[in-house]
């Protein structure tokens, strides 16, 4: 669901209920007058449509919507689940989720309500239809948003007696017999098998020692489902009440895999992939690296095959709850919305019209400030939206189309959650994150940044192979015959696949490989692997070709069988000096690559440099911080867009970019 | 309350039911001979007093009381409401106080019980009712103390279910109405309204968010009210008991604004400020910065208009519960009494007489050892006494007199606590505290200080701003209309403002203003600000006239209106850079200065030379580690007090000072 | 009980049930082909054992003997009851321990079941006497392991309600009266005298402050009598049924004072002493210094009177639960067990036989991988066996001799724990642990290795002074005037003894003592201390003789009596320099050191030397690195033995030390 060939949809994220109805109307036209087209509204407001248990009050919601709509802006509506009224509270404050730190939350924040609580559930499913049938036929309403970033801030992972009360259910439906979840887990290891299902425990911290990995594993798949029932239901009420034309779908946020929860899964019933797009936030000195946004948006884009996705939230000003950091200067706030577009977002909602003045938000900064004044960002976004309009509009509907795909595989990163195997594959920007598996992927999704080699993200489970010339696939330590078996029929017929440490490692049940390593990818990588090392926070000196360079995270001490070493350890201090870090294998038409280790920043270079030209990608390399992606315009013609990410002027061979600016140039030959 | 013209009172705090009672004359004995005239007592002796319930025993303070009098030593009590016996905990376990972290206390430490538990109000008030029937007309008795640090470690902040029932009601008798708690806190952000005020939850630390900022800043003062209702109750009682000579206090400990409690309320039916000064405790590798003292023991004095304080524990040993730190050489710990008399102290209690041999304070260490013999420590204080108690006598009855003075406000400082900003302001020695705030207001003390300027700490609510030639009004945020009236009109009269970054930013409702920044001070500081940044704990580089130098902690970039720049950021890596970063505005007859950022040392010293010189106070500076202060003698004169903080020997003008030494001098010209 | 002067016995931990059967007869015969003559079955395998309450199945235990057993390989049996059954479980719930942290245990990792659980209690005693019953008489089986590194993961410190329960009954047995106890602990300090024993509280986390410090060492005391009388059960139990050649033991684990309980105490009704020996674990980025490890090894010698001890689970592939970290080279693998054999071992059990390949430990790397192919640990562990199997012969079944002895103090390694005193002796590796005691022992152990001293470390109960020429004496803070009495007895005779700071400080009631420091030692030592500093992670600059060196962690301040300085402080920046930091008095025939800092590198060797050899000890230093012990051989001839811990070629006199390679030669002369 595009916007109908007619470029980039600009909407705003708007609360009428947070100001006088006198700065309505004002607020509306100042919006229409910046080019603003949509607003999204509604997804906190259960209490105010519902505020006692079944009376309905749709009059503020349905006055402003006539407001906006007098300005020809369009609707998107946000189930207000994320929150909800004291009075279904109070029925049963049980109702909350408990984090696995065993703390539950309190009334008076949000995303507290436990997937699996029935009461939440209902009440949900119900103010959910009501809402449906208010405004499904509306044709002032364009699409839904059901929830808000569900999953966000540790609401994927709960531990509460509701979900205790369900898990064993979810592992009988599972396993039918406590046997087959004794032998798949393994439980005879420390003694703990378990005679009932509902003698499994959900997985809380612990005093020492972790809980069997397969239980972990287990029981974020358990968590997954029970989001994606939630959610899914909310999808099957909408799709009952509304129009064909209103799109569903849910807005997403970083990193990728924070949550546990399939998010292909749960958007599979929805119309369009969405994200909340903050490349800084709170006391964060600086923005995210501009590849790590990349990696995020094109994994958005990955979730649904549209090839185009939207941002229900885009940076307008900065941004906190409690604390603040790195203010953008306007022209790179700009350049954010310029490099989503480039990578394939046909919606831009800015956060938020107007900086709440009061409450947890009061430094989350809007379009306006809380004063009503006009500010420079208003301005700076208005004449972004007219000069650029006409060059978005060339290619923004068209779907990003890539080469190249790095490849993620949810049970993999659920598995590197708890046991991360090196402090290197561990980040945990806030308590309830651990993020070391998005962490690897942009690693190894910066270089196709770097090189300018148009890439997707997608789901082992979802990827086209047929589509790629090249796959990239980090992490894969769990391996799915399957899809093994299809990477390897898709190399013989000249596929080029990078490989990274610990592939193939365990089976499908998370046991590890009764083979040697990389186990089911041994005889297409061409190589064996007996001993390895975690580097943790500590570098090793390798070379590629001539050049000194060095590893991270891991070192696997490759043995070449057919394969063909490309980097080697150099490491005085090391024992596996000398040793293959990284190797290619021909196999039958195609090559495959394993990467024993993670390439520091110039290895990286080098590698990967190598690995695009093989497969016939034509890296292009602008210099650090350029960014440029190609895209196809709506009339067929072939498009560079590029970016420049730094504060000075640069240069992408004649084109001159202004520091922070985007150009878009016409390119002869497709590739 | 004064000590009646005879200098400065030296007490020691001596526990006799430590020690066996062959002890106690030979303790008394060399007390007198030290130059002790007084004694603290009792104030954990709730057990010994009413070892049941109902059952009274005084006979150990009478003997003890008896055997001190004899040799001249007065008695201050403290009423034992720190602690309390078994039988009372008994009967309610539930009397204990709740940390927001969730973690409830146990017997057998201190401070656990929640003020609003009845049973133990009750049972407070019950014997401090007995001990003040039993010693009010006593004239051995000078003083009492209230209670012991009361809301330190922590206790402060309390979410127990008594909290939780008086909660509701005390929210009621603020708003009223639930629809005007609702409006003033905002709770329709995030759909968090309330239907009744019993719905409103104490707020406990959260798994991710915050609660509503204002539900923490409404929470705090209930905390402060419920602390002071509990000594008020003691106030009470002992008024109706003690002799009209006798005075009340209650012993504070550093920081000033680690408690949420309002001190100056709390201290208001009380007769003289007091406090703990240890310059260095527990694992410290050095003292706490000179400057920092000052400026706690000048807040301390702010608390009433006596121009004097009490010291009850002052630093003879070094202190530590678990780990020990630094240990200053002993001339050095006698400075700091020289410090705290310099600073308005009329009365100085040691902690503690003798090293207790047992229990939690096994290392916190007393003038003597646990062995009884004679120390350095007695030898070196027993000298000072002598040797300066005259120069003390010449100054220490007369109030400290100021003509600058740094304003605070409590529920600035509240606010702090939880959404602070800017990493910048966030300290936080122990996880019970978070004085990032002092951190702020002890930074531009710090000047004061280094130019030998007399400076006032005071409360926005206590200050008489008539007295004063300068006010320093750091992170004012919340700004009340009433209060920036009454300084408009001052500046006008002539008065000089220094405000610090953030300064009006929201209303009394904690609101961000409808009208541009720095809101209610606009006009006053000729300035604008539209945006800003937090510049955590990184450093911008600005000038000062032509000085390069540093800015820290937060970044306005102001706008002049009517102002002139005194300062601009410089720094290459920021898009602001050539805005001011400081201004001066002349308003009426007098001057305001809006600092945008907080100066590094060399910055706030090119700064304040120039606040401080055309606001007439004539800065002087001896150079880093010397403090002077001045005096007026009983008799009239003027002496300038001057301390070396240094191990060197260092110059004051002609005046020699020994490393650690206090000299003081005559002056001609009063200024 | 040795391996009947055969040398050492190879065996290895194997887990039959997590396999095959059908791979259980070539397990049984690589295993017999590398040389490993037995193997620990059993340890985790409860339920398998009695899978339904009081039914039971030895089937698979017997089936797995009968295959080892034809390969001439004997079987040690652990003990099942480090888990336990789901069926046990939920009988009671509340058998689970619960953390001084507040957190209680969850069924599905291991060590949960609190020693004080009544139901956990007898049905241990049932299952270990069915299996004593079952194998007891078995000649197969040649010992048995009480439970699994018993206290390990915080389980030697539990706050239950089981706990609490006992805990009154403990107090009383130990004081008879209230009084006794409120006395000894000194709870007059702060008025928490207690009036019964059931209203002491078991010590939970704090919110602030901690509980009296006696409340705590008796807790450890108790929570160490808890873990023994479990023990002790099962010991006793065995007793009746198995047969008198058959040994029993429980294996230990580094730290060796990160548990609370008295190992010794533990091991008394036990045959020999066992370690489970892993120089890295985890996310180690290196091993242990090996002096470390040697300190452990040594402490686990000292634990009987046998001279000799066995290694339960010695490192074979690199290990991990979450992540990895270090692997050495096989040679060092190696390497560790050529120590562990030097050191006293006469039994090395490797850990594991394979990889398992799933569960908590499918990190935790065998001799074989998870995928059975052979490695090359496998074929360096054989060869090993093989080539040095006739050299470890010649010593490993004689004691291990000393002349000189690091003696710990249980108790006083239990106070250093909470009341750390100097952040120099706080390590905390995990959450659960605090071994800053260890830290410090090792650092004063490290010149024995150093300079090739063979050495003893056994407690202050149990060593026998009259078999030694030097005593360390570090951190003995609470001194028994009973063993003080028969040091200075020692010491009159010729004894050399060496204190460390804090020695004497506290009575046997952990109370300061009532004379000067170092109290009990004052004499003996010829010193006084009045004054003292904790240096906490700084340094500070001392001269030992001429040469500059450093002290770390602490700094007492010496004043000679009778003794001579031997070192001084020399550091400018403290009020103290040029005091002494060591001394040494002549005492008798003997010599009492006084170490007042923990020397630094240089400053240990300075002064250390001069210690051995004033004691006749003959150090031979043959650089860092390079580790030598003497053994005495079966037919009574001396032998260096050398071990070079690094990766480079080394000297040792005129033998070639390969990288991480051991020699042994014989030496004329025994010492």
């Amino acid at each position: 669901m595009g916007n109908e060939g007619k470029g980039v949809l600009f909407g705003v994220d708007y609360y009428p209920e947070q100001w006088d109805r006198s700065l309505w109307e004002s607020d509306a036209r100042r919006m229409r007058e910046m080019g603003i087209k949509a607003a999204r509204l509604m997804e906190f407001a259960w209490v105010l449509l519902e505020p006692r248990e079944g009376k309905y009050d749709f009059s503020l919601f349905d006055e402003a919507i006539d407001v906006l709509a007098a300005q020809g802006i369009g609707i998107v509506l946000g189930t207000p689940t994320a929150t909800f009224p004291y009075w279904l509270y109070e029925k049963d404050p049980a109702m909350v989720q408990v984090n696995p730190n065993r703390m539950s939350r309190d009334f008076g924040a949000r995303r507290e309500g436990c997937y699996n609580a029935a009461i939440y559930r209902k009440a949900a499913g119900r103010i959910v239809k009501k809402i449906a049938k208010h405004y499904g036929k509306d044709s002032r309403v364009i699409g839904w948003q059901i929830d808000n970033e569900i999953g966000h801030e540790g609401s994927d992972r709960c531990v509460c007696d509701n979900c205790a009360r369900q898990w064993g259910g979810w592992l009988r439906k599972k396993y039918a017999t406590i046997d087959a979840l004794n032998r798949a887990w393994g439980t005879v290891f420390w003694g703990t098998t378990y005679s009932k299902f509902d003698q499994v425990p959900v997985p809380r911290d612990q005093v020492a020692t972790i809980q069997n990995p397969s239980l972990y594993l287990d029981y974020y798949r358990f968590c997954s489902d029970s989001a994606t029932a939630f959610t899914g239901e909310q999808v099957r009420i909408l799709r009952k009440h509304i129009a064909k034309d209103q799109w569903i779908t849910t807005n997403l946020y970083p990193a990728p895999h924070a949550p546990v929860i399939d998010m292909e899964e749960m958007l599979r019933p929805m119309d369009i992939p969405a994200y909340d797009n903050y490349p800084v936030w709170g006391d964060q000195d600086e923005p995210l690296p501009y590849f790590f946004i990349s990696y995020a948006l094109s994994y958005i884009r990955g979730l649904k095959d549209t090839g185009t996705f939207a941002i229900l939230e885009q940076f307008s000003g900065f941004q906190g709850h409690v604390c603040l950091g790195y203010l953008p200067p306007e022209k790179q706030a700009v350049l954010w919305t310029d490099q989503a577009i480039a990578r394939g977002a046909d919606k831009i909602f800015y956060f938020r019209w107007r900086t709440a003045a009061f409450a947890q938000e009061q430094l989350c900064y809007g379009i306006l400030d809380s004063d009503n004044s006009d500010t420079s960002r208003y301005a700076s976004l208005r004449d972004n939206i007219r000069e650029k309009g006409a060059t978005y509009a060339r290619f923004a509907d068209t779907p990003f189309e890539s080469q190249a795909c790095l490849v993620y595989d949810k049970d993999n990163s659920r598995l590197i959650r708890d046991q991360y195997l090196s402090k290197g594959l561990y980040l945990s920007p806030e308590p309830y994150m651990q993020v070391g598996y998005d962490l690897e992927c942009a690693r190894q999704f910066a270089p196709t940044v770097l090189f300018n080699v148009n890439t997707d993200v997608k789901s082992a489970q979802g990827v086209d192979l047929s589509r790629y010339k090249l796959i990239l696939l980090p992490l894969y330590q769990m391996a799915s015959p399957v899809f093994v078996k299809k990477l390897e029929e898709w190399v013989r017929q000249g596929g080029h696949l990078v490989l990274g440490f610990r592939a193939g490692a365990r089976d499908e049940k998370n046991h590890a490989v009764s083979t040697e390593l990389p186990g089911l990818f041994a005889e297409m990588a061409g190589i064996t692997i007996k001993r390895f090392e975690s580097l943790n926070e500590t570098k090793v000196k390798i070379r590629v070709g001539m050049i000194p360079a060095h590893g991270e995270v891991w070192a696997d001490q490759i043995i070449p069988g057919t394969a063909r070493p490309i980097a080697r350890y150099t490491d005085r201090k090391k024992h596996y000096r000398g040793m293959p870090c990284a190797t290619v294998n021909e196999f039958g038409k195609g090559k495959v690559y394993y990467f024993g280790t993670t390439p520091g920043p110039l290895a990286t270079i080098l590698l990967y440099r190598k690995v695009f030209k093989a497969a016939g990608l034509r890296p292009k390399f602008y210099g650090m911080g350029i960014e440029a992606v190609r895209r196809t315009t709506t009339d067929g013609k072939k498009l560079e867009v590029i970016l420049n990410h730094t504060a000075r002027t640069r240069w992408a061979g004649l084109s001159r970019l202004r520091p922070y600016s985007m150009i878009s140039r016409e390119i002869r030959q497709a590739r």
